[in-house]
């Protein structure tokens, strides 16, 4: 019989877990499907999980080639959906080529390629007939992208591109599915036409042959090497690659927006190249959706454990005190949680802005563009951030046994940090937010409108000067306080720095020179988006008991967590009185009080099937040690009671003849 | 011929690198040794690095066990001192048996041991003709040592204790080297005699035949299985371990404190409990020291490939900008280079801390004990996790290549990080720090004097009052500024905790509730220790031109960075305004400036070979891109062109044949 060792915590909620669920997922049809999918994989042997530890780098890549084509076979014969194929992939929860197929390759030609491009191209896609990668990055060259050294330069005698990699640091470095597998690429180039160049362009180049798999003539190709962690990325082919004068006809360059003609001039389209920014935003929002999987994901883990893990303060015998029940671990935790339900509020948000974007592109609008630009950048900057973070955290807030590979933990982690690298360096994107903040702010005076999620710096006047209206601990509980001081934080911030700049001559000078402050002006704009969001949506009627009772409370976890985080910021700029400071911190540890009992059936909501978690630790049944004991006896080196090179190594030191051994 | 990519780098320094070297090293007898010993392992074929991350599990550990014993080898044929074969050990830099063998059976007996014992079981470990393992976590308890579950009970018949494991939880769990390797164990258990609980002890217990290395009757022993990570510390074998009534004659119980008489009878010794804490403050000075040097590895790897590193910013085809020149990137990566400057200097401190304590513990002073305790925990929990948070921020300095297995920094990280969770969570022993400091405070008007690093207390009304006396940013190189702000926030974070507990009628349920709280303040008390420790090491004469002005440097850059990074504390408090946070900022940007000429030369100062950084990124002569690449063909995915699965999986694909496919 199974015991429920959390059915003690489950009986404790104050809220409707299924109704929960529902919001989590996004919709009820959206959980229907999630929750039919992850049922199928965790019950399908073929997508067992295998101990990706213990295998070797070719036995793990073989096995995610079988594990993509069953999945690609089911996908057909049930004749799934997009979202539930989609979804099935996700559940497989095994980095392959086939997420760049569908995630970058595909979506690049949509965006990128012409009418007839994408008539030829999307439906060998579609079909994998071909399968795509995305190869941008160089070995050199990663987020300087117009420093890109790979040349296409058109020969008009035939009327070819020729690729070429013209430097070391001009191979391709990087690119997912390249490494072993992918047939064709979009390959970024730098365009050269009649002697001139004409800036970095996207080319379809096909790497290998349909027949026999080789590289074609000219194409060097192969993968770079072990990345991070045990299994975990290891199972994708990131790959590197080289041209030696390969050429292409020239309808594959992408031309949507650019063309090149017969005669080799470069001509633009009627297609504004605003468009491009559409994929961009796609991209965004899924990182951001990815980051509150991964983050819910080492949450309901480490809260699960931490309901487990006893430690101290037994009176007389009795049981010890849960790890969750101390202060610290829930001040270490809570706000973790309260992450994750907010990043996914403002992926929900972020597919609104999709929708919105895309509408408006169709109609020439791009009025939104630029601020939709830096909105998307930043929050994908800091949700990716705070996950790989929050990862770590939720590992040590496990003790010892978080660092076994079995917890979950270590493998989540190395799998999710380079979000914080790829689809533009954190940093980076942040000093884009905050060159778009400056300009804002420069304009404010011109009687352009701060638009979107800038609107706010509209009313510069009132928030340079409001004062903070908190009197006791529950006013820190109402959203137009804690926007209020949000909003003046982030305000003050920007007006202080765009104040700095232009005291300097040179105005490119002052942005490198007080670039470290800008990230932090970045930050404070993009953690009120994130607030802001999370608060609209609490205004909406939202069903089920307590439901909306209990993401108030995250919200406002979240939001009084980063008040005391980044206190400095509050009180430099006088938002708020170190009086009021303290009161936060009062109300936040109540906050946690009313957290605690629901704690466990919060990450339940998550709906994460153990399947899908593969972490002893975060087992639904709380039944950790039993398994970890278990799980042991399996290791490789437990095979063997006296282990291999004992004979060779160990015994001649404990009988004192290592002189005459061989080592 | 070989080119130093990095000269022009180093002909920038403004100091001597050589003398620094002995400022880094201690002496310049530890030069000497570490210095020779480095090169001797270096270029040994025997202690060459294996691809680690390419090795199977059983591979791998079989492989640390014939570097141990060769390592053991060399000690003795070069008859190494104690100090050299320390450094051997370092430098060959992989986890073994060895380290706990060394680390924690040998102290543990001599500090535990009687006289007798010692003289029995030192000569034996010393020549290890046997091996030892500290096994004192279970797997249900880490933490709290007092809920062990392990029993030792004393059958007064035979003269003998019966261990046992009477439960799941009481296995042994986490030991070092017992899952494969230790002969015997220095095991923690529950003494009971004549019916009676005596609280728990440390028993020598032999696990392992030393004729054919089997368990013992009554052992059941394995390895615990995968940790954190590729290659890391799996090449130590962490055992699980239980006990089936194993009976051990009387005299193997620890007695130099307490002790079973023949009847059973437990007795105190002379020597007092106090004796132990001397062997804690050893081990921690150790994990001070180790976080210094795993910091400095790191910073070493991602300031000199910040320094190779060329992105954006080439004005008219010329060089792009080294990464290392953008304000973000010296933001991130100098602080941690100070970081990795000032743990040194703190950990050569608690050397002279550790002669200190074990002096006066022979002279049966115990004053400074409870002081030191306090001190030791506090600087081991924030100098690993400093180290840990340090490490994964140089992996993200470098971008996409950190990510490589190759850039030596994922494999850091994975080893580094259980630092922050044994020999104390960092967390369980700060809640320690912070309750040393409650009682210190509540102490003050009492008459009890304030001692060791707690002594800038006794000026308690002074400091609460004090105001900063900065004006302009260069008013914050003063010492004795920068001091009493630290003082100043430190003092008045504990008297206002102190005042916020006192409003609990109980002060245990008080604790608790501010027990976050409590934890910040612990964390400014110990930021305080660093920060006057390095202070004071400047007030010595420090030899080599212009090396003491770039300790200097370091040490406003730690300071001023943490004052920045926990604003909210100093301006909270009313310690420093917010125009003067702002001075501080301008100076921290201005020595940042300072800072950089003197990067690479600052790291070089630590005087790690390439074999030991095992980093490409982080190569002495910088030249990363060649060898990027050459690196990459050797991965097992590169021996086939076609991979190893491609025609059964993806073939198929590709072919639209998968619905026949076998998967
Ligand atoms: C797992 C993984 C998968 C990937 N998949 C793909 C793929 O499928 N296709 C593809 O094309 N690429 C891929 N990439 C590459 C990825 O997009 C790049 O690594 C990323 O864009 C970062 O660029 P970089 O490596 O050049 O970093 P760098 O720019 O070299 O960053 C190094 C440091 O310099 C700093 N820096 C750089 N510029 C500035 C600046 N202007 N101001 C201040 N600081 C700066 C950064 O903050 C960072 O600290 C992948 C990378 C990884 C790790
Ligand atoms: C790589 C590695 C090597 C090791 N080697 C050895 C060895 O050689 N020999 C050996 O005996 N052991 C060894 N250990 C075990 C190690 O000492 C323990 O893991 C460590 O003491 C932490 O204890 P725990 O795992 O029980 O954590 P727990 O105490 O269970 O921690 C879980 C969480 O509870 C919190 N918590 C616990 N108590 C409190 C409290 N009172 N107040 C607030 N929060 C609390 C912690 O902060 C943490 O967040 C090793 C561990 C590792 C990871």
């Amino acid at each position: 019989m199974e015991v429920d060792h959390l059915a003690d915590e489950r009986s404790k909620a104050q809220f409707d877990v299924e109704e929960m669920k529902i919001v989590w997922a996004g919709s009820r049809h959206a959980f229907q499907v999630s929750d039919r999918i992850a049922r199928l994989v965790a019950s399908d042997p073929a997508f067992q999980k295998d101990h990706r530890a213990r295998l070797g780098r070719k036995e793990l890549f073989k096995n995610t080639l079988r594990k993509a084509a069953y999945a690609w076979k089911r996908i057909n014969e049930l004749r799934l959906t997009e979202e539930e194929a989609s979804r099935l992939r996700f559940f497989v929860d095994e980095p392959a080529f086939t997420d760049l197929h569908w995630g970058m390759f595909v979506p690049a030609i949509k965006g990128q390629g012409t009418e007839e491009q994408q008539q030829k191209w999307l439906p060998l896609a579609h079909k994998m007939q071909i399968i795509g990668c995305y190869a941008q990055t160089e070995l050199g060259h990663g987020s300087n992208v117009q420093g890109l050294e790979t040349t296409a330069t058109f020969d008009p005698q035939t009327d070819e591109f020729i690729i070429h990699s013209p430097t070391l640091t001009s191979s391709k470095w990087w690119p997912g599915g390249l490494g072993k597998v992918a047939t064709h690429g979009v390959i970024y180039a730098r365009l050269l036409t009649n002697g001139q160049e004409h800036g970095v362009h996207g080319f379809i180049v096909q790497i290998r042959s349909l027949d026999d798999h080789l590289p074609l003539p000219g194409i060097t190709v192969g993968d770079i090497g072990i990345k991070f962690g045990s299994g975990a990325y290891n199972t994708m082919d990131n790959g590197v690659l080289r041209f030696d004068q390969v050429r292409i006809p020239r309808n594959q360059m992408l031309m949507r927006v650019s063309q090149v003609t017969r005669e080799g001039k470069v001509v633009q389209s009627d297609v504004p190249r605003q468009l491009v920014y559409g994929t961009m935003v796609f991209v965004r929002k899924t990182i951001v959706g990815d980051a509150s999987n991964a983050l819910s994901r080492a949450v309901c883990i480490a809260t699960r454990y931490s309901a487990v893990r006893r430690q101290f303060g037994s009176q007389k015998g009795g049981l010890e005190t849960q790890v969750i029940d101390y202060k610290t671990q829930q001040n270490r935790l809570f706000p973790l949680l309260a992450s994750a339900y907010a990043f996914r509020v403002v992926g929900e948000w972020m597919e609104w802005l999709y929708t919105d974007v895309t509408q408006r592109l169709k109609a020439n609008d791009f009025s939104t563009l630029p601020e939709v630009h830096a909105c998307t950048a930043g929050l994908k900057s800091l949700t990716t951030s705070a996950t790989a973070d929050g990862i770590e955290e939720c590992r040590k807030l496990c003790g010892g046994h978080g660092y076994l590979h079995s917890s979950g933990l270590p493998e989540l982690f190395a799998v999710y940090v380079p979000a914080c690298t790829y689809e533009g360096d954190n940093i980076v994107l942040l000093l884009q937010v905050a060159r778009f903040l400056m300009k804002t702010v420069s304009q404010l005076g011109s009687g352009k409108k701060a638009v979107g999620t800038t609107a706010y710096m509209g009313r510069v006047e009132q928030l340079m000067q409001c004062r903070c209206d908190v009197q006791n601990a529950e006013d820190w509980l109402k959203p137009s306080i804690v926007m209020e001081a949000f909003e003046a934080r982030a305000t003050r911030m920007s007006v202080a720095c765009a104040r700095n700049l232009s005291k300097f001559g040179n105005q490119e000078e002052g942005f490198l020179e007080l670039s470290a402050d800008l990230v932090e002006v970045a930050v404070a704009h993009c953690q009120l988006i994130v607030v802001s969001k999370f608060i609209e949506k609490l205004q909406q009627d939202i069903p089920g008991k307590g439901v909306k009772n209990q993401l108030e409370n995250l919200c406002s976890v979240y939001a009084l967590n980063i008040l005391h985080k980044h206190l400095g910021d509050f009180l430099s700029t006088g938002c708020i009185t170190p009086m009021q400071a303290s009161l936060a911190n009062d109300q936040l540890r109540s906050l946690y009080s009313q957290v605690r009992p629901n704690a466990v059936a919060l990450v339940d909501a998550f709906n994460y099937t153990d399947h899908f978690l593969s972490s002893i630790l975060g087992r639904y049944d709380g039944n950790v040690y039993p398994k970890l004991y278990e799980d042991a006896w399996k290791d490789p080196l437990n095979d063997s009671i006296v282990p291999d090179g004992f004979h060779e190594y160990v015994q001649p030191i404990l009988k004192q003849q290592l002189r005459n051994a061989k080592l």
